[in-house]
């Protein structure tokens, strides 16, 4: 009784939730550019009401009394994984004073406006004070929502339940033993690679045919789902049944549109395949920033940058765009979009340079939340580790400290679940090749069913009923391990390469 | 101070409803098929909580304290204006009991379902007893907001306010004894006039670009305003700088998306140009349906459809159509896009014939509310009263009681608002080419500012500060008058047919 009583009132703050997930997604696509005001101020309504509704006194009732209720429910039981998510969410939210949630409210909305001016300006002096004070503010929210636990531990695990720097060192610390040299071998074999077919005059239009294709053929349903246009490509979903996704369509480079897609389409596919009964209850949506992330990663990289992939889709492509890929080979192509290379910009690099960056700033986060750097001192840390690890120094500000989004908007310890992300992906993978001994003939023959059934089956219908580490443990029968996926690495660069 | 924070309160409902409209907005253009169950229930919570925050004591307490507060605000303030809309609605919305609310929701939803099923099956029959329950509820509705009102009374009340039958049964009286022998002249003059150019092969692509120019032309910002596709064209909006208007795009039938688009921007034009004071506040948004219908038809119809917009902008039509319109004469496309025909279906009639339509639906609603026509009875008393006014039958209740939505969703007392905009849009022009002699050289030069300027000063600036009536008086000088419409409609037909 006090337990469905609740679920109605946490349906109600749900749909306030997806109903700002609406005008979220036609901000960033549909909007005309001066609607942008009044925009701001219906999230920040809708935001408020639903918080409040959150806090308010009735949930705290309810929740109490459901828990008490919630006893007679199985240890298994969805109800009583419901009142630990909801119970979790619920002190946070409660324990993070209102001036604060304000200021960093406040703090960021601006700080993202400086952050992008003093970017396209390239004067990090300009936006140094935002940061300052965004650091110190994360520094309160942390100790306000979980006073016992490190600083970075805290905010970690608002991505990704129950992560630790514990947990992360030495996974990083692996994947660092693993990348430099990976690199300094490819480097050092010489092998040149070039990736000009992919920048040759790609009309978008054709792209866009190309992508819609494409997306078909993995298994996306047009009736539960759509494809826009956006600056920044990214998945949101309003229900089970209503997925968006986006791309931006480059003329000059066909990676951008098309892995964009792929990746945007894998988290997709985890929104659509969670079991229908938790539709719009406390255990709709996927667990955490980094399982998602090893689904986009899993069907952009593990499947979209495989051979086995195009094989199937390269004659198709080339159908597409005859004049500029017509005369090239297929390993032409999958050279192409596998080349690595130490790069400056994060989201432009390849699978193996990409964790080095996210090393990078995981490192950075916690010097500068630990103090050990002072932020005027950050853009020469920042330049001190991309020689370390990369041998190449951004030439400005810009191309270095300045390149990201997230610290503006208050994302520290958000970066580390790319590369859990990543390493996930591969370990899933392993697990279904192993359960589907014939997944790399399927790719081949362009059949995804039997892998987006496994992947239904081990990851996505379970929703928020598993902590992370608990799915993972579940999925692939071992705790997250980076084993799986430096053996994958190592195996598919060394063939390119010739290492 | 009360003031103040009512406001702050409406602002946030009023937020709430805008989002609803983006909810509502997304689901008749963009959403995919199956997204359709999630959002019902995302609108209803809406709906719910900008409901529930409205008539809550908090709301009476501070709209009684700012009434007192009121006094000392002029007779003709802002703040006297909001403070009587907001009663009004205040009022209205606290004296109707939930369960009345809840059933007519619950009826009319259903009703609109089973309206479409009866329609396509031509089955009166299986829509009869929702007609009949509706009604009922409509008549306690009107009881409940009213109580002192006839029914009929209480229900245009709500789409335009202060309108009552004694204004418009001499109203309606005068169109009648002014259209049905007009259109008799034409048909006994025997002049025929093919419409069949405009029923040509017309590629929606080029529609949309000739519309999207068009648009511009009028005087229509891409940077507060968007053109989508819907299945059948509305204008909403999110915001003053967020306007949307649809249409639909139909190969054999170019007016349809032509005159569509004319129709929404007028409307669009009125909420673009309210006094940005008024900005989310109870005096945003245009007053009443009568008076936004008079917009929409003043640009549709006064300038859409008069032979000067098309001396300037036929040569273009022209050059975006070439097979279909190349070699057909000015002339030509001007008399087809102003046939008079008898016509059994509303949306599709002429000027002339249009109000014909109306006022038969004025006098079946009538009938029905106070029982003198049975519902039963309604499709026989539809087919009398079609004979009547145009000398034809409808073979089947398809194409007659059946064809509008309106009733299945409980809108009684709506119909009559589309022939005041008509009556409204001569009246308003009428003036307006008196104030401005130039008016029509300048609609034939394509230059609209003018226009614009003057609806905007007289009309549109004071969004819904004043009542309807006020507001024509203030604008025209007079109060709502036959006399510009009707001479309007002799003297184009006239000239068109040649009588």
């Amino acid at each position: 009784m006090s337990f469905s009583a609740l679920l109605v009132r946490l349906t109600d703050i749900h749909n306030l939730e997806q109903a700002g997930a609406v005008l979220d997604w036609d901000q960033r696509t549909y909007m005309p550019a001066k609607g942008s005001e009044a925009r701001s101020k219906q999230l920040a309504t809708l935001a408020k009401i639903s918080h409040e509704m959150f806090v308010a006194k009735e949930t705290a009732d309810l929740l109490a009394a459901a828990e008490a209720e919630g006893k007679s429910f199985g240890e298994d039981s969805d109800e009583r994984a419901m009142l630990r998510v909801v119970r979790r969410n619920f002190d946070r939210e409660t324990r993070v004073p209102t001036e604060l949630v304000v200021a960093l409210a406040e703090t960021t909305s601006r700080g993202q406006d400086v952050w992008a001016e003093a970017r396209a300006k390239n004067d990090f002096q300009m936006f140094a004070p935002w940061l300052q004070k965004i650091i110190e503010l994360k520094r309160q929210y942390a100790a306000a929502i979980a006073p016992g636990l490190p600083v970075y531990d805290a905010l970690l695990d608002l991505f990704e339940e129950g992560m630790t720097t514990r947990v992360l060192d030495p996974i990083f610390a692996a994947l660092k033993a693993h990348g430099v040299p990976l690199v300094g071998a490819i480097q050092q074999r010489g092998k040149k690679i070039s990736d000009e077919i992919l920048t040759r005059n790609y009309d978008p239009k054709a792209q866009e045919k190309f992508c819609h294709y494409i997306l078909k053929e993995c298994g996306f349903s047009f009736e539960r789902g759509r494809l826009d246009t956006s600056v920044h490509p990214f998945c949101t979903n309003f229900s089970q049944n209503d997925v968006r996704i986006t791309t931006r369509w480059e003329t000059d480079w066909l990676p951008g549109a098309l892995f964009g897609c792929l990746h945007e389409m894998g988290h997709s596919f985890y929104e659509l395949d969670i079991d229908p009964k938790y539709e719009a209850s406390p255990l709709a949506g996927g667990v955490s920033l980094g399982i998602h992330e090893s689904q986009s990663r899993l069907w952009e990289n593990l499947v979209g940058r495989s051979r086995e992939f195009w094989e199937k889709y390269y004659p198709e492509l080339q159908s597409a765009f005859p004049a500029q890929l017509g005369g090239e080979p297929l390993d032409a192509f999958y050279e192409a979009i596998n080349r690595v290379t130490p790069s400056l910009i994060r989201v432009e690099a390849d699978e193996v340079t990409y964790n080095l960056h996210i090393i990078l700033r995981y490192e950075m986060e916690q010097a500068l939340l630990s103090g050990a750097v002072a932020v005027m001192d950050a853009p020469a840390a920042w330049n001190e580790k991309m020689k370390a690890s990369f041998g190449i120094v951004p030439p400005t500000d810009k191309e270095g400290i300045l390149q990201d989004v997230h610290w503006s908007a208050g994302l520290f310890g958000y970066f580390p679940t790319y590369s859990l992300g990543n390493i996930l992906s591969s370990q899933l993978f392993a697990v279904a090749m192993k359960e589907l001994p014939n997944l790399r003939g399927e790719v081949r023959k362009g059949s995804f069913g039997g892998l987006l059934e496994w992947l239904r089956t081990h990851v996505h219908q379970y929703g928020r009923k598993y902590k992370p580490a608990d799915l993972v443990k579940k999925a692939t029968g071992q705790p997250l391990s980076t084993e799986a996926y430096l053996k994958y690495l190592t195996e598919k660069f060394t063939r390119i390469y010739g290492l």
